[in-house]
């Protein structure tokens, strides 16, 4: 197969040196911007307009020109391979249409676990069993953060200036920390797990940028570990969906994923609960996705879902769960979800009754400075 | 697709239910003697004779007739999937040829990691990435066992007890507790993972009948888990393959697959360390990955691996890592071997300099009573 990249960056090369041991497998032309080389253009007509290169992998990330690029690529009739889950999450409805309409490949296994194989096995997993939940810890660079403020007793601070000396973490890290780029990946993997189409904006979205040594410290107090954690459930016609930090018990699974690894899990009627860790991102783990999405083409597959997915409301009223909850001494809180004060010096912390994430993650935004996070008790 | 079922057991039952679930999938006969019913038939000849039937499911176990029938089953060129790792570990090469010969698939995931898909991801693996070394925890009733004694406190005797009570031993544990049936699952990881033929005789397999509360304390007050796992590693032409208990510390992914989950992993040249777990054995699991192959036939897939397999002897000396051993305070032990010594009343409890596998297992199996295992570091 030939083939070409969009983006030479971290991914891209990381697909172009898998690529050169891969038999029957070359890339033929690179696009990028920053430098030249020999099969570097600059120009996208060059990839579009050759009619050798059958498949085109894009690993640039972010909507534009990326979603433009796709649009380009599956109209010409490409195969279109992608690690961006951005335009998954956002394109993802029309990028399938076109690919349907153009009878070419749309696949993204990278774009949600990275290297982990979760994606293509959710969807023989929808094909084959009936998918009843799916979620996981989707993010490496939260879960190195919360990984080092648990075991090395680092502030958040301290983990995230460190995340991004290691280049785990961005400049900015908005998109990791505040659990948007989770949430991206979920809506991928309810398309691929349930065939149901959801929208960013109605999905509970929490993050960990207010995690603080206390509420570690609770965590550890009580047994548990903190996790940035995803989790959508289908019941008959509803689905549930949700992302916040979630206090899981030190046996769980979850809790053995250390460092920046990445675990995603699906549950099954008859399957049962099947989990998928390793990295969730970086350079060859990523590009071993994408190589492994290319050869699905070659045998023959075009897509991970139906062409077109059925539009779902989020309904979290099934999903009603205890949260543990830190807050400003001074701020209010309704006494009927309390189900436990824990006394402290400076602020309150409470364990509630079981609430709803939509009633909870609304509540807690209009409280500056507060933290919260979902408690599973098996 | 239309197909037949051998075996109205367990998993032959499960099989059924779930394909009743799944679209344009038709179970026409069942082989059974035990009981007669619509769709069941006591004679083979009916179902390798039957022209609508292009498929056929053996989940009847044990090598024979499995062996016969899976023979008459792909020269009568219908696909054959099945669920028995003793067939597949001992006549894999004969029925890889056969399959092939006849233009025929032969696949097997339900008989490794029972319901985990873990042999497909790793046939994609080898076939786009480099596998340089796979393992894990390959059988949930000893998992079972060690768990109980580990968390609950248990001795070996009232766990395998209890595991029989409930259905997950057999009345003769052997092929579980001796770590045959976790070898015969390394052998087939090896075959898809490696593309490696490698035979039972030549892998060091050391079981868990042995443990006492005596090794779980050492565990315990060392901060580690004990497990029984595969362990396989390509270095160049050798390969390293080995079963053995292995003290694992608590932090390790191991520690946290509880009661009689599996834990499944590879590692990749570009992919890294990937992990798969779920439920390794039970009816509906099990059931699950048979119509998952089932489906990867109808999408055209035909084998695990390339037809015939490089036979490959073992090579341990390059996997040399220290022991735990306990032994009779009378019995010798060489003492060029011991790294340390902990004093107890009644036995002696070692840990050794780094050993090869196959020297360490020949060296026990010369002392009655012994109990040993690996011990991981990292």
């Amino acid at each position: 197969m030939v083939i070409a990249i969009l983006g030479m960056g971290t991914v891209g090369s990381g697909v172009n040196e898998l690529a050169a041991r891969t038999p029957n497998l070359k890339v033929k032309k690179i696009l990028e911007k920053r430098f030249t080389g020999p099969q570097i253009t600059d120009n996208m007509e060059d990839i579009v307009s050759d009619e050798e290169i059958t498949l085109v992998c894009e690993t640039m990330g972010g909507l534009h020109p990326a979603y433009e690029f796709a649009v380009r690529v599956l109209e010409a009739k490409k195969h279109f391979v992608t690690a961006n889950k951005l335009l998954v999450a956002e394109k993802g409805a029309e990028l399938r249409a076109l690919a349907e309409k153009n009878n070419v490949a749309f696949l993204y296994s990278a774009a949600c676990g990275g290297g982990i194989p979760y994606l293509q096995a959710l969807r023989l997993a929808h094909e084959t069993d009936e998918v009843t939940a799916l979620g996981g810890i989707l993010n490496g660079t939260t879960n190195l953060i919360l990984d080092a403020m648990q075991t090395d007793g680092q502030s958040y601070d301290e983990a995230l200036a460190e995340a991004q000396r290691l280049g785990y973490a961005e400049k900015d890290p908005s998109s990791d920390v505040d659990g948007l780029d989770t949430m991206r990946k979920l809506i991928l993997a309810c398309a691929v797990g349930f065939d149901a189409e959801i929208t960013s904006a109605d999905i509970p979205t929490a993050g960990i940028r207010n995690t603080t040594v206390a509420d570690i410290a609770y965590a550890k107090k009580t047994n548990r570990v903190l996790r940035l954690c995803a989790f959508a459930e289908k019941n008959g016609d509803a689905l549930s969906a949700y992302v916040e930090p979630t206090l899981l018990p030190a046996s769980a699974q979850e809790a053995s994923i250390i460092k920046n690894l990445n675990y995603a899990w699906y549950e099954g009627y008859g399957a049962g609960h099947m989990g998928f860790s390793g990295q969730g991102a970086g350079k060859l783990p990523t590009a071993s996705n994408i190589i492994r999405d290319v050869a699905c083409v070659a045998a023959g597959q075009r897509s991970m879902t139906q062409p077109a997915l059925a539009p779902h409301a989020i309904d979290n009223t099934a999903a009603r769960h205890p949260y543990y909850v830190r807050i400003p001494k001074e701020a209010a809180f309704r006494t009927e979800w309390i189900d436990k004060t824990i006394a402290t010096d400076g602020e309150t912390l409470i364990e509630t009754v079981p609430l709803s994430p939509a009633e909870m993650h609304t509540a807690m935004k209009a409280i500056p400075g507060a933290f919260f996070a979902g408690i599973r008790k098996g």
